[in-house]
Order: C-alpha cells, then sequence, then structure tokens
C-alpha cells in the first residue's frame, strides 16, 4: 500500500492534521446552501458523461481560452480517476518521472506496464527543474512520455513554462506526450499550462478538491486535445462523478471571491510562517508556490518528530518514501492561523 | 458510446422516468437526517480504503454469514467501478456471458482483450437458465469466466443457486471464476449466493444504491474470497469511494424498515401492475423477480412507442441493444401507485 497523507489513527477528531493539503478556509458558504438545496437529486443517478458539468467548465475556462470547448475536457472522480484512466488509455512504454513528487502516477503506470525512469531533483538545488538537464535526460531515456506536477508535491516548487517550451517541442517531435498535474496551481497566481494546449502534446490535470476544501467529495477534470480526450473516453466507465460534485461545479468556478480570499490568506500566512519557520535551528524551510511547506531536519529524523508532534495533537508529513527525499524531510499545510501558531511553537521546542 | 436508462432530453424534470431501476419509495428519512449532520465531512479526504465501512458490512453479514470478515468485501465508487476493477484484475482469456443483461460486463471485459462468447437466453423459454445446456456451453467454449447477473437485469428473472451448483463445481473443476451481479437480489426475498463463498470461486457484486436510492451517491461493493479481494486490491485506486456514501453505509445498513416497507410496497405493486398491464393485447408481460417488468409488443416498435409515450412525459428503456432481444422489447420500473397508473393508462390507449 502507498502511504497518503490524511491522519487516521486513535486520536482521530482531537488531531490538527497538517499532512494534507487542502484549503484551510474550509467549504465555501455559498457551497453550504447549494448541497441543501441539491442533495436530494441524489435519488437519480448522475449524467453519464457529465456533459452538462464539462459545458460550465468550458464556459469558464472561456475567459482565458476562448478556443476551448468541453471537448477538450474530461471529468473525474477526483483527480485520481484521470491518472488511472491517462495510463490505461495511452499506455506509454517508458515514462520519465520528475521526483521527488506525488506517488500516484508511478502506481497507475507501473499498473500498465510502463517503465519508470527518474529525473531527479535535488534539494542543493532547491528542487529547481535543470531544463537543459531534463532535456538530456529524456533524449538519453527515449521516454515517451513526462510526468511532472506543477507545483509541485511535496517540493511546493513552480516552473514557469516558458522555461519548458524547448522540452514540450523536443516531446512533439518524437511524438511523445506531456502529463502535467496542476492540482495545486488555483492556490497560486501563476499561468497554467492550458494557453499550450494547441501547440504540444500535453494532459493537464485539475483538482477542485483541494482548492475548494471538498476532498471528500471527490471532484477534478482534465484538459487535452480533443483527440486526446476521446482516446480517454474510449476506457472512461459511466458515473464515476456522483450528482452532488456535478451539481456544485457551476456555483464553485463563479465563486470567484471565495478563491480571491484563499489567495490573499496563503500570501500573508506563508510569510508569517516562512518567516517563524526559518528562525527555528535545525531546520531548513524551502519557498513555496503552493499551499504547502517541505522542510527538512538538520540533526532529527521526521519519524521521530512525527511521533513526538503526535503527542502535542499535530500530524505532519514526513516525507522518507517519495524517491530523492529521505527521512530527513517532511511537509506541511498551511492551516488556520492558530492551528500554524500552535505548529510553530511545537516545532520550536522540538527541533534541536 | 452504450446506451443506458435515464432520461436526459428537453422535458427533463417533467417526464416520469420509468427507465431507470431505482427504489420508487424514494430516500429513506433517515439518511436525510443523517446527511444534513455529516456533510462538513467533506473537507477531508475519504478514508482511502473504506476500511470503517468494510467493517460495518462484514458485521451487518454476520447474521447471516458469520465466517465473513472484512477481508471478503471491497467497496466500489457504485458497482459499476468494481466491474471494471474485476475485470482488470482478473484478465480472463474467454467470457461467457448468459444474455440479454446489463452490458457493462462485455464492455469492461472487452476493454481488457477478453474474447467474449455468449450463453443466449430466449423468450420462449421466459429467460429462463436451462443448467445442462449452460455447462455443455461452458464445456464447449472452455471460458474461464461466467459472468450473470441474478436477478437479470432486463429480464427480472432470478434463478436459484441450487439449480446452478453442478455448474459452478465444473468452474471450479477447471480453476475458472464466476461474477455474479446480485444488484437488485435486494428488492427480493432471494437468497444470496454468499452461502457458497468458501465453496466455489464466486464474486458477488452489490449495488447499494438502487435499493436505498442514492443512485446520484454511487456506493456498491463486492463479496468474494479474500484471495480474490487481494488480487484486486493490486489494482484498486484510492479514495474512489466519497466520504459521504462512507458516512451513511452503517445508516443504510440499520434501517430494516426501510427494506421491509420497499419489499411489502414492490409485491404488492407488482401483483397490481402485472394483472393491469396482463390485460392489454398487443403485450406480453414477462414475470419479475425484482423491481422492473420486461415486457414484448406484439405488433410496435418499442422506439415508436417509447417516442408516443413520451409525449405524455413518459420514458421508458427500449430492449433493442441488448443482445438476444429486439425492437419489440421494453423495460419499466416500478414506481409511485400514481405514476404506474399513467403508465397503464397511457399503454392502454397506444398499443394496439
Amino acid at each position: 500500500m502507498i502511504k497518503h497523507g490524511g491522519y487516521d489513527g486513535e486520536k482521530q477528531g482531537q488531531v490538527i492534521d497538517f499532512s494534507v493539503n487542502i484549503n484551510p478556509l474550509g467549504l465555501p458558504e455559498k457551497l453550504i446552501e447549494r448541497i441543501r438545496e441539491s442533495f436530494f437529486n441524489i435519488v437519480s443517478y448522475p449524467e453519464v458523461n457529465g456533459s452538462r458539468a464539462r459545458g460550465v467548465i468550458a464556459r469558464h475556462l472561456a475567459f482565458d481560452y476562448p478556443e476551448l470547448s468541453k471537448e477538450n475536457i474530461i471529468l473525474g472522480n477526483g483527480a485520481t480517476e484521470l491518472i488511472y484512466l491517462f495510463a490505461r488509455a495511452l499506455r506509454p512504454k517508458k515514462t520519465l518521472i520528475i521526483q521527488p513528487t506525488f506517488t500516484e502516477y508511478e502506481r497507475a503506470l507501473r499498473l500498465l506496464g510502463s517503465e519508470i525512469v527518474y529525473f531527479q531533483l535535488s534539494a542543493a538545488n532547491n528542487f529547481q527543474i535543470d531544463e537543459e538537464k531534463l532535456l538530456f535526460k529524456l533524449k538519453e531515456t527515449k521516454a515517451d512520455l513526462l510526468v511532472f506536477c506543477n507545483p509541485n508535491n511535496p517540493t511546493a516548487v513552480f516552473t514557469g513554462y516558458q522555461r519548458l517550451e524547448k522540452v514540450f517541442a523536443y516531446l512533439k517531435k518524437i511524438s511523445a506526450n506531456i502529463f502535467i498535474d496542476e492540482s495545486f496551481i488555483d492556490f497560486t497566481d501563476q499561468q497554467s499550462s492550458a494557453s499550450f494546449l494547441d501547440k504540444y502534446p500535453i494532459f493537464i490535470l485539475k483538482s477542485m478538491t483541494k482548492v475548494y476544501a471538498i476532498a471528500g467529495l471527490r471532484l477534478g477534470y482534465a484538459l487535452a486535445s480533443s483527440d486526446l480526450i476521446a482516446r480517454l473516453n474510449v476506457f472512461k466507465e459511466p458515473w464515476t462523478v456522483n450528482s452532488i460534485a456535478l451539481d456544485i461545479v457551476e456555483m464553485l468556478l463563479k465563486d470567484k471571491d471565495y478563491i480571491a480570499r484563499s489567495k490573499k490568506y496563503l500570501r500573508q500566512e506563508k510569510a508569517f510562517m516562512k518567516a517563524k519557520l526559518s528562525t527555528i535551528k535545525g531546520l531548513d524551510v524551502f519557498d513555496s508556490s503552493a499551499n504547502f511547506f517541505l522542510l527538512s531536519l538538520k540533526n532529527q529524523k521526521a519519524s521521530v518528530l512525527e511521533e513526538k508532534l503526535l503527542m502535542k495533537d499535530i500530524y505532519i508529513r514526513s516525507c522518507e518514501d517519495f524517491p530523492g527525499l529521505d527521512d530527513s524531510y517532511f511537509r506541511v499545510a498551511v492551516k488556520k492561523h492558530q492551528e500554524n501558531v500552535h505548529l510553530i511553537q511545537s516545532l520550536k521546542s522540538i527541533v534541536k
């Protein structure tokens, strides 16, 4: 079994869970009303392929990407369904994954028999992508799929797409594909890769569960060329997205105020946390372009820290299972201010 | 795209939909309260493999099947997820499907490259299974998987498992598997095949969405040997069942009064419908051991009837796409009494 964030032990309900990267503002208020109104709809089957919700997303994206239509969109029971569906539909022979990153890509692709190779980022380089080295690695390995997450989980590093155009152009030339997980991009002001959709063979994964704090409902989508979406639809299972999730898509996408407040809160709170965490000796804090921080311990093990923090009702994500990280690394989400203060104080008292 | 029940046209909200086989009693009242209380939980990820809910199901089943544990149970995002997961995990070479039946089994298995052969039931024999002929067909085709639905959709015929023991014993002997979809069995008083779990290599699919009228929420599970469940878990995707569905499992299984009322209603209403429908000349009504009826037209096409009924705000499921049926067949769910009366009167005025 793959390790995931999410506290699931005996202190449930009591622990402050910094291991999952959910919007700390909680459910949008409008959503609560909307679900109250619409949950009687669960008697009926959800629309089999979510055609209406795809139309809603297409109209929402049309402000920035007028060439997109619902034929460029596929819905998922969370972004996770689409990782596995992509693997099944494309069956790449050899995949290059930029590591360390979310572990489900590798599992999904291995299940379909893809050979997996890594392009390893390093702490010494602040987990930045060196695009020349990446291009060299792609040519060397002859991978027919490149997979990465942007901003990346767990490093919280965002890579601007302009820097990657040479890489994308090469992959297009050799008829390879590019899988980009943008699950955390809506927490930032960064530009999506969607403007490259008609230029390069990219598949862009979008999560709505993290930014709208609806992880339990499962809702994601992906953008790609209509040809690629059609290939996925050959394998798509019916009724995967539940009717509550389908019903709320429009309301969520229209709630621009919630996103604006979320971004503003994160900007302030991240500055506060970075400043405070940086004063703790024995701790390295990496810059964050997401709603979480990657940290490393100089003289301690994260697994030991995890146990000690749990005694203070705090749960963190130790990162020893991420390729290229080890037991000195851990990840924490940005949560409510008082929760973050409690984390910082607890770290101060434990970390040497 | 495979054809499915469920009206999705311009008259939505106005049409009485007889094409989907959902419990006509609607949402259990206790469920409505329970969801109101628990829906704030959607902020958090659902338990990754639904361990608690599997424990609840195991305890519920323990009354009838004390040897079952949660290692014999796998949860699904609706029963549909488990059809596809089963196909991926088992990859049978050759599958014998008892037809006519639900079309997703064939799609799921074809996607994995299984050769598909049919054991065809016939109207002349009231779509009953002749177990000797079935055994002969299995030996002749050397299929390594038998797939059937019981009670069967769309024929509404239930086959007692004692009659199939010789077939099951043969399939065990040749190390083949048996896939049984019992999605509609909880509408009946029939015995499940679960008592044969330790004797034969069966995989039993259970839907909770139909009998509890929560099609929009997606919730199903399956029972099998712990070995077979472990094989499925190799391919199981994380977080597929949303947290609302997980939260309500216990409440639903404990609501025995709802099931008792549902069965009582169906018994009475089916007797009423059978009697009334049988008086319509030009119409054959098959016996029903489920919550729906299969009917056939003597002198008309079901597709034409479908159009005419839609003008009266009634939607039926014409069955021309089921292997072995043709455009004279259609299926209707048992719905609320006044809705059923409206259907019967409309059929009387149209069918010749």
